[in-house]
């Protein structure tokens, strides 16, 4: 039985403004810092809160949806891709290394296993597939309701067993996977009751012809799954029929790491995709997430806004991994260390306002 | 006689980018990552360029126009903060410690000197009053000209003395200085030629009267300074007329540094205040500029875009001491380090897209 999640208790931010307004800077000068040291110390229970280690979670799996040409990538890249974390040579792990965060990936359902994980990996590496690659959901469901709930489990469990042991304060949450930006536009479409060109993008780089066939695959798809569709859908229901293991392995992970009272630092489109599906089974998981960036990919702002999320950085990313969350992560830390670290007007002996 | 200032050399920003697209990612995915890595190349003409060591400069003087009642806090703050820079209490250095960065501290006018400047300092301490705070440029000028060029000077000596020995790569710009806001919307105004009320702020947080207050000022003293005002008025005039040594100092530090190469981060309305100086003085200092963040007073916004530059983040910070600037460091590292380290399409065996 999965631990419960509580909403943060409002008495704890109450406590962090007020310590925040005695450090040796004019009321609320340091802005979203002070905004990500509240949401810490309500998350923590504590004034001084720790965002050390850190961790990023990468999952990765294929998509039968690939199949329909809506990926400007070959499907072998998510395994080739992998590969590479596992060397330390891709983004997700220069990004980490800068912020001391360790990576720890997992084959959610990848198309080809690894042909020999190696000893000495620059990230760990977990092999959990559900099966080789999701069904093309434009024929048939993605996965059976029994898959979804799997991958899932193995989400939570890859947290209580290889997070929480660690202590991590703060988890990333990463993917990879060819076509899942197609996954999260069908699974965005449903869960809101937009049309699907509302919350598709071109993803690794389609042209304007590959970003009209995407739409069109992801319209096709919707039409069948839910031929009745006029508002939001149930999200089990979604995650199934359009959704990609390691996006369902991302809600499981969501809403274990909120029960274990980690802050959880979504990224881009396909991330933030899995934190409103989480959001939707458990609402109390969404006072536990930061939205790290904002992506150039169309369907991530709407689901930061359905979140209520306003994104820390806006820099352009649109690279997944993880990789706009561990950026941020120097952000988070700073946050807390201000709480832990700075002087107060009566420590410093510097003049402050009148009360 | 002050080095010359070069001009960035596109080929080298040619060239990183042909590196760029060879890196394990879709083409662009890291967006402004990449944008950074491209100048720090141009910057220091190599494709593997190194953000280390990085140093943030803090410049702290008094202004005589904190007589007029512009500011939220009392003038014997100034020199109080800076007794907490050096204790380590300050937020700047809180930042720092997270960065990395070492923080050093200059007096190049504050009303009092430090009593008893501390041998085992969090950061390293410069004494170089001009003299003991300006005069109200309500009256009179702030300083005259000599005084401004002697506080240039006093930046680029720390420059060249403190920083290019260490060999410094990149510079993050701040200020304390009770009244400097209003300093600096005055050299806002003349240098664009725009009322006091389009470029004046709260500062440290004045209220609506209290606003009012400042802005009637302003609008006083460009109008004691500058009768004829119908457009921009030259930069060294506008420095002596109605600036701060502090300021001064940070303009000749802009310069400095620019001559050795270093990558310059402005921080908020002040340092980038002190840059629009720097490069209406000399223009090809702008191209060693990155503009950390925006932050809440209004006189930033109008001066990054006079300046052509687009702020990292948008966090809602108004502290001043270099925190943006050093708060930004991270993602600057990040986009050196990205360069440096990360795998290639061919190194990595990752099938990239067809030429």
């Amino acid at each position: 039985m999965p631990n419960p999640i509580s909403s943060l208790d409002p008495i704890w931010l109450e406590r962090a403004a007020a310590y925040q307004a005695r450090l040796t800077m004019p009321a609320g000068a340091l802005g979203r810092l002070l905004e990500i040291g509240r949401q810490l110390c309500a998350i923590q229970e504590t004034l001084k809160p720790c965002t050390d280690p850190a961790a990023v979670l990468v999952m990765a799996a294929d998509h039968g949806i690939a199949d329909e040409g809506v990926s400007a990538y070959p499907q072998e890249v998510t395994g080739q891709m992998v590969a590479n974390f596992l060397h330390g040579g891709a983004a997700i792990n220069v990004l980490a290394r800068r912020q001391q965060a360790f990576v720890i990936v997992v084959d959610m359902g990848m198309k080809t296993a690894l042909a020999a994980p190696p000893t000495a990996s620059a990230s760990r590496f977990v092999s959990q597939a559900i099966a080789r690659g999701t069904a093309n959901f434009v024929t048939e469901p993605a996965m059976t309701s029994t898959q979804a709930l799997q991958a899932q489990d193995v989400g939570r469990r890859v947290v209580a067993e290889q997070l929480a042991g660690q202590g991590v304060r703060v988890v990333a949450l990463g993917e990879m996977g060819i076509g899942n930006t197609t996954s999260a536009s069908a699974i965005a479409a449903a869960l809101t009751g937009l049309p699907a060109a509302a919350v598709t993008g071109r993803g690794t780089g389609l042209d304007d012809a590959g970003l009209r066939h995407k739409i069109a695959i992801i319209d096709r798809a919707l039409a069948r799954h839910f031929p009745n569709r006029h508002g939001p859908v149930e999200a089990a229901e979604v995650l199934a029929a359009v959704g990609g293991f390691e996006i369902a392995g991302l809600v499981g992970a969501a809403r274990e790491a909120a029960s274990r009272r980690m802050l959880i630092v979504l990224d881009g489109f396909i991330s933030s995709v899995a934190g409103l599906l989480a959001a939707r089974l458990e609402p109390a998981v969404r006072d536990y997430f930061i939205a790290s960036h904002r992506s150039v990919e169309l369907g991530h702002r709407v689901v930061l806004e359905v979140l209520d999320l306003v994104p820390l950085v806006d820099l352009g990313l649109r690279l997944g991994e993880g990789s706009g969350a561990v950026l941020t992560l120097n952000i988070i830390h700073s946050a807390a260390d201000i709480l832990r670290d700075m002087a107060t007007f009566a420590s410093a002996g510097v003049t402050g306002l009148p009360e």
